[in-house]
């Protein structure tokens, strides 16, 4: 018997008590009594996300919900700035290009984050630019972006900020209203810790007067027909409804649990995952430590191991599925999500269960240095004392 | 206590065993053990098909699948004849003229089927028609189009033939490959009777040769993408992991049923409800007998009684759900779902709500009149004995 562990960025462990209500005979999706559900999901996504913005569900993946965002709020030929510091920086201008958008790419180094002074640079040099993309953190390394400082800057200018926060939310305070985000993107599987298959958007004022002009054809994704339906507490096409209601006890987890404290626990959990590496000799991606995010800790596979082997060695025999690298730097990091429903002992799980892959391939540490550390880190930070 | 039925034309009832398999934790989409669940899915899916074309599975609403066929096959002011019969009919016009296609109407009264003939003569007059979009069956109002025999017709013109199956999958057999159908549209929601949020596509190679010059743009719906994620087994982007899970079993089910046998129940399930309907004086939307699909059984609401209140007794007093009638017949039909894991007392249980919901509205009828010609029609076909 091998049992399984999940602990990639998405999808997330998931509660059994989201997963019962996943579980359920489904409702019809244009009854009241679900009607009741979606607008209660709404609203607790209102709250996850510090707005009053409209907020739309989606059935479809993050992706879907990052195409949605651009076909929506831009006319062809529009001038965009993406921000990239990794692969799904790389999405939105592949997403942007195929839509006819003229994409100004500013490119870091995959993990590094990017500087908001570029950003005003470039804004104050191209007065048409019509829209900012960020993301908030990368998934694919792990690094979070200091979305308020751009948020701060964008504010000023007449483009739209659009951030992708889907592996972000719920690990690190995100205030959309506070930091002036005109679109945000999230997933149901990723801080909110429930199945895959929902994305959902919150579209400012200033968003919803560009999407009213946009000439970008869209069906599926027109938030014009997802608004109409909200009047009545629907999503214009069927939607995935046993997700939605998994989302909606999955928040009430969070909200119960206090989203300030939910951002402490990711910040802990992160922090205990950093120093087991640290303890193990391993080099993280994001070599500046204030720039690593709560959500995903992206480790460099150390010289001589052969990155896939450890993750498959992790999943096969020990049971634990991490991430390894995605894009260009595939094989060359390990990446463990520590995000959703995750405790300080599925950290130590992970952690030990990577000493142990380490250890058959013969890399050379001290057995135990990591969840030694790790454990440190909860003893120190009161970590049951919530 | 009301127990909770649900007899719309999706979502469908579902099996507790495909609860079960849904309400699991959830593997990793790009997992070797999810990438075996996907490809038995598609393989089943084909079985289904009757095909040995590719079938792709998208996180989205059958509308996201509509909208994959079309902005998939086409380029830009390519014509299309859109053979229109209902609501979903109107909606292929719709997402065709958003990405800019010359559309055709064919359009019939709803309650009516197409005539192949009338499609023969288009294709003939328009020689530059580049796809011909019909619906098997018309979920808004119950009529089965002969696809059979459009399918005959199309083939020997250089139109692509797209085929929304979407609620007439696995209630009535189709035969992709025989009938020569190049995109043929499902959803998990129906038939298949698994949760709602993942729709399929099936691709011909001559689909394909369309697909490789279309020039209209799509990312997350653009199937050469997926074409590339289905060597691995996998899909582009994070899929609505535990809803494929539940259709690997629902499809399970409906093999080992036997899909011939899964036709033949579904033909008795509908002339069960149509007996009944008969024996309590209503009529049908669909006049004509043979042209009322197996899946869903469109009802007029007799002079004198509100349609929606109707529904909405059914649905609160007597805790069974069917559907009313969509855009312009709203509230002057009722539609009883008869699909997927649908037995024979899930008919007499909707019959009996109807028969009770009428009688608390002072419709004039006979109370058992329904049931009894429901269950006349059970035990003459030997329903318990295959």
């Amino acid at each position: 018997m091998v049992k399984k562990y999940i602990m990639t960025p998405g999808p997330t462990p998931i509660s059994e008590d989201v997963l019962i209500e996943h579980g359920k005979p489904l409702m019809h999706h244009r009854s009241p009594e679900f009607g009741k559900i979606f607008s209660e999901v709404t609203e607790k996504l209102k709250k996850l996300l510090k707005t009053k913005n409209d907020v739309f569900i989606l059935t479809a993946s993050g992706t879907g919900a990052m195409e949605t965002a651009i076909t929506n709020s831009f006319k062809k030929g529009d001038k965009v700035l993406v921000a990239s510091i990794g692969n799904f920086g790389e999405r939105f201008k592949k997403i942007s290009l195929v839509y006819g958008l003229e994409v100004i790419s500013l490119d870091y180094e995959w993990g590094e984050v990017a500087d908001p002074g570029d950003i005003k640079k470039i804004l104050d040099k191209e007065k048409d630019i019509k829209g900012v993309m960020a993301q908030f953190s990368e998934t694919s390394t792990g690094a979070l972006n200091d979305i308020m400082a751009m948020g701060k800057i964008v504010k000023d200018y007449p483009a739209l900020f659009i951030v992708d926060a889907i592996s972000g939310l719920a690990a690190s305070d995100f205030d959309t209203d506070g930091w002036g985000i005109d679109i945000v993107i999230g997933g149901s599987q990723k801080g909110i810790s429930a199945p895959t298959g929902i994305a959902f958007v919150s579209i400012s004022e200033k968003a919803w007067k560009a999407i009213e002009v946009s000439d970008i054809p869209r069906f599926y994704f027109d938030l014009r027909a997802a608004k109409a339906a909200l009047q009545k507490n629907q999503t214009p096409w069927t939607p995935g409804i046993s997700i939605i209601v998994a989302m909606n006890k999955a928040l009430d987890l969070l909200l119960e649990e206090g989203i300030e404290n939910v951002f402490t626990r990711h910040r802990i959990l992160a922090m205990a995952t950093q120093e087991a590496a640290i303890a193990l000799g391993l080099e993280f991606l994001v070599a500046e430590p204030g720039q690593r995010g709560f959500s995903v800790t992206a480790i460099k596979v150390p010289g001589g191991i052969d990155g896939k082997e450890l993750v498959k060695i992790m999943r096969v025999k020990y049971g634990v599925t991490i991430a390894g690298g995605q894009g260009k730097i595939s094989g060359k990091i390990i990446r463990i999500g520590h995000l959703g429903y995750v405790g300080m002992f599925d950290v130590i799980t992970a952690i030990s269960a990577l000493e142990m892959a380490l250890a058959d391939l013969n890399y050379d540490f001290e057995i135990g240095a990591g969840i030694t550390a790790a454990q440190k880190v909860f003893n120190e930070n009161n970590y049951l004392d919530k």
